[in-house]
């Protein structure tokens, strides 16, 4: 199985209104409610590709009960997430139908007690023993110490587990420094960990801080991949329109199959980029549009970038 | 006991933010939830004055548990609320703290069907033999009847209980029909009802459409009274400054408390309008500010309409 790590999770809430207006009272006219959080977004992808997918992290309060209902309703996730005693936090997206723009409200999340991390760890230790691979996904709860990725990352290594890191700031910075296989930030994430906004020089700085290999997602522009024997880019044939929320999402589950399935670079980043794009055509993040998904695997170029250029 | 019918009952959430800009993303730095919907707040204000109060109305879901576990930690309310299948709904305030103004989210709530809607006329007439007035208060929920507020008002008078009446728009004039006790509109209410802007009027109007009594919240203009026997208004001394929301359910506990004592009409709207006015001094619906309370009672001045004018 493939694990995922939320230490983060939420109940996605969207609202929509006929059209949002500060100060006024609105009545909602549509809620939906999803599982949230960027690593049970990959494990959904996951499973769709075939894989089954173990997701982990942390659950309370009557949204954690919620949140572990609709896992269990609308995927085929093994919930491994452990209870703690605070609330699982939502995130609201309120949606003005005349425009289509939406206005997100994230809530911080429960504070996790130092009895609860250590919880969290001898599962996250068990769970590794049947792992193939394993993602470290999103932002961190308030109680959680900020070099939580580092030590997650060394117990994977320990657990001869490859490590897939997708996290942003200090617990991006802190994490690469034990030496994950592979990271995946987007351009900013990238740009705001080394200073550069140049994808190919700062994909190079990273690695030296630490990473195996960084995989920067780009947005239209695709992804870029670095490794220790070279760079590729690869980006979809054509502007894909839609909603990219969770597109990151769907490239990181790409990545992670393409390496438990034993795929090369180019193979790897052809399925992260295609799925990614899917993505951008589907209602929600955690699903992708198959029909675009195949079409696209046909139609992507993979560029190889000269090395040390 | 005192008996409040909340229909559409609710789980209030505060958010706070620095700042709202639509289509951006914020993180929430306080979250507050509280038991929320107009019966509630009246049945809270009237265990303060130290009547007992029992709710009824419907709970379901996730949130209705969390209705339910706010209801037993922070009121001395009874719980009579229904299960239904339907999941409570949200009502979401933003708070922009950089301006102090408020955006507010209203979910719809749940449908009610009609074998729930039966178990809740069961409940309703069970808990009307024990009770000394009846406040019917609120929106409906999506599924109950438009003239659910007539029927129930029957079933009251059948019983012998005196009924409040404090809805708005259709269920208003509907509810009218079955000639309530005593009708509490504010001041929009009662001209949508009447098409007067006129108080006194209006008031009268709306008498001979139904009610015995109209109690019209006037805002900062305080409260007037039209009976069959005159008409008095009051208001408090001075301008309050704070958050009105929750004012008129307070008044609501006043008549309702004042009722049950046998104050005459004079006396009631002292204390409506004295527990109006420290509602907006305190931090939420359903609490006041009880110094605030006892300093008005003394101070505010009632003023009999002379008959017919």
């Amino acid at each position: 199985m493939i694990l995922t790590v939320t230490l983060n999770a939420a109940v996605d809430v969207t609202y929509r209104v006929p059209r949002l207006q500060p100060h006024t009272t609105h009545r909602v006219t549509e809620v939906v409610e999803r599982p949230g959080g960027k690593g049970l977004n990959v494990a959904r992808v996951l499973t769709a590709l075939g894989h089954r997918a173990v997701a982990t992290g942390f659950a309370g309060g009557g949204t954690g009960d919620a949140l572990r209902a609709l896992l269990a309703q609308e995927t085929s996730v093994t919930d491994a997430l452990v209870p703690v005693g605070g609330a699982t936090r939502r995130t609201v997206a309120v949606v003005d139908e005349s425009t289509g723009d939406t206005t997100q409200l994230n809530e911080p999340g429960p504070t996790v007690t130092p009895a609860e991390w250590d919880t969290f760890m001898a599962t996250y230790r068990e769970l590794l023993a049947d792992a193939r691979a394993v993602a470290l996904c999103g932002s961190l709860p308030p109680g959680v110490p900020v070099d939580v990725y580092a030590r997650l990352t060394r117990a994977a290594r320990t657990a001869d587990v490859p490590v897939l890191l997708d996290t942003s700031g200090e617990p991006l910075r802190r994490g690469l420094a034990a030496r994950p296989d592979l990271a995946k930030p987007n351009a900013d994430e990238l740009a705001a960990l080394t200073g550069s906004t140049e994808p190919l020089r700062a994909a190079r700085d990273a690695r030296r801080r630490g990473a195996h290999t960084v995989a920067a997602s780009l947005g239209a522009d695709g992804m870029l991949v670095v490794t220790a024997d070279g760079a590729w880019q690869a980006a979809p044939p054509r502007r894909i329109a839609g909603n990219p929320t969770g597109a990151g999402d769907s490239a990181v589950a790409g990545l992670l199959s393409g390496l438990v399935e034993g795929l090369s670079w180019p193979a790897r980043l052809t399925r992260a980029v295609a799925l990614s794009a899917a993505t951008v055509r589907a209602p929600a993040a955690g699903e992708f549009d198959r029909g675009t998904y195949e079409d696209l695997l046909g139609e992507i170029r993979v560029v190889e970038h000269p090395v040390g250029v």
